[in-house]
């Protein structure tokens, strides 16, 4: 590789890393849309910035080029995901930045869904605009995990949270139980509550803990510009009390079991009985939820592991012994060392008194 | 506090801590002598530095006076730990500092030892030397864990290691086990072994495991300058058999025990069944072993915890789940959230694709 084209490289990630620093300002707001930055520059200056920030406002390409105005001609476009082809509440953003005369587009991520994928590449190569697509693709796929997943394959990205002590339990034989993690791990929940579109959860959960599963308190953000997540039930005969606290913002809450006709006049989505597979492929198909966060007991989670469902878990753990007779985090039962659930540790962080752990399934055992 | 105080403060760190780093040289062959570092400063230039580098040598003001010669006279000595006041294999180096002609001698700990503290201060004080101490204390303090900690209690410093999966197993049921954490996890360890004056484990260990104990590896150090650590087991029946592999070096092996003969023809040293915490003080008055790393199985482990005999315990966590009939890590049985055994985190570290925890007990609950 030449020296020049290095260099290009280096500034082309330096001007996409910008893109996406960008297109995280929506990462609490975008949803069911995706995350998306573009920077547009000229002689190594940036002449325009945007990103989306809300479902029906304008694409981040339109921003940006609204911003350079006619010093878009000729100019090179940094965008983290594959502009648009299609026309949406606004004429796809290919063609904008067609007629707005840029010279030169960087992709990041190639548009996933298998009907649009590369259209929006095509419409610009056919304008003779010179069009890399790849540039700091793993970090801009990280921007969509959700939204990318679901494109390309039907499913919602799952994350399951588990919390437990360092013996790997949850709460005591009786049953007693407490928060085991600190308010900084309960509060740092938040974050990927916001980012997910469903929060899942078991009716035994709702019965034992009343919880809101909403998105409370997130530092520095203005909580009005929040998506709140759907909150999704799984409620096999139908215990859902009237009076869960969870009820009372029906219009965001689903719930799986038999059909109750006072959830349906309180506006509640309900789902008939089918598998977790099942389920998730209807919340992204019909419901467009891509990023789910499953927060459940040892029941429910052991059977999204069992399932091959998680693609990540966030693992709260508290520096406590509970004593082997205390409850265990997950259900399931092995015999031998080969049946192990094994991970891959992404990365590991203390938050307050207690650590997070960031894990995908190992693929030499899932 | 002026601002010429508060910079001869700031300036005073700086020099303590390169008194530390040099002492730290001597970590793995020092004992059972502290680590200790000095640093000879005249006119903000250093004229001399040492280090205690093993029993039998020099101490570091020795080393640290020599370098600097005549430049001593005048000069300000950092020592990481008071200096000596006693006649042993050297004349005591409160006199030598003396001797030297210092100006001023600063000080990170005080001897701990009740018959020594402070006569070295005073010593030099007599002489008409300006005397600071506490510069960097709790830094220099986590030095010689072992040795301060005995001086001041007569009890040794114990750490606890632990290794197990998320969900705190370390065996399937049937008792199938296989390492669990990764090579750098396992690696990581012959650092502790190596800056411990003993590593304790029980027969159990040793009839399912035939360990060594001792330090093979570690990164860039001579293992020929590494004190290698005694090896005590604790075996109440007499199981140890002749072939372990632990006996191939039997003048480092001590097992507590019914008196066996054969064991004591190959030179192992003997202790009559005692109290564990009996054990450790008998292992620090008798033997000068000051530093214990307890590496043993669930039940030894948490007798340790339960008798609030750890000081430190470093955590292996594999990214992997055994699933709820694997065998707990510890043998403990809680009934209620009140009897957890709580931790403080130190820290966390990813090795690998392990975590490591450093804890020390909760003084809330312990």
């Amino acid at each position: 590789m030449s020296e020049l084209v290095q260099d290009q490289d280096l500034i082309d990630q330096k001007w996409m890393k910008k893109a996406i620093s960008l297109a995280k300002l929506g990462q609490y707001s975008t949803r069911p849309n995706p995350n998306v930055g573009c920077v547009i520059v000229k002689d190594d200056v940036v002449v325009g910035t945007g990103f989306h920030p809300k479902a029906g406002q304008p694409h981040a390409e339109v921003f940006a080029m609204r911003e350079a105005g006619v010093l878009s001609q000729g100019a090179t476009a940094y965008v983290t995901l594959e502009p648009c082809a299609h026309y949406g509440r606004t004429p796809p953003c290919a063609k904008g930045l067609v007629e707005a005369g840029v010279a030169r587009v960087v992709v990041a991520c190639p548009d996933p869904n298998p009907l649009v994928a590369g259209k929006g590449v095509q419409i610009l190569r056919d304008a003779g605009i010179q069009v890399d697509v790849g540039i700091c693709e793993d970090e801009a796929h990280q921007l969509n995990l959700g939204f990318l997943k679901a494109m390309a394959t039907g499913m919602p990205y799952v994350r399951l949270k588990v919390a437990s002590s360092l013996d790997g339990r949850t709460a005591m034989a009786s049953g007693e139980s407490k928060w085991i993690t600190d308010t900084a791990a309960r509060q740092d929940v938040q974050h990927f509550r916001a980012t997910s579109a469903a929060v899942l959860t078991g009716i035994s959960t709702v019965l034992a803990d009343d919880p809101e599963l909403n998105v409370r308190h997130l530092p520095e953000v203005d909580l009005a510009t929040v998506v709140q997540p759907k909150r999704v039930i799984l409620d096999r005969q139908g215990r859902l009390p009237l009076s869960a606290k969870i009820l009372q913002n029906p219009e965001t809450v689903m719930v799986m079991g038999p059909f109750r006709q006072e959830l349906a006049d309180l506006g509640v989505v309900q789902f008939p009985i089918q598998s977790l597979k099942s389920l998730l492929l209807t919340l992204a198909k019909e419901h467009q939820i891509y990023d789910v966060l499953v927060e459940a007991g040892a029941t429910l989670s052991s059977a999204f592991l069992q399932e091959n469902l998680v693609d990540e878990m966030i693992s709260y753990v508290a520096p406590t012994f509970l004593g082997q007779s205390a409850r265990a985090m997950f259900s399931v039962e092995f015999n031998t060392m080969a049946e192990q659930l094994r991970f891959k540790l992404v990365d590991v962080l203390q938050i307050g008194d207690d650590i997070r752990l960031k894990l995908i399934p190992s693929k030499e055992t899932i």
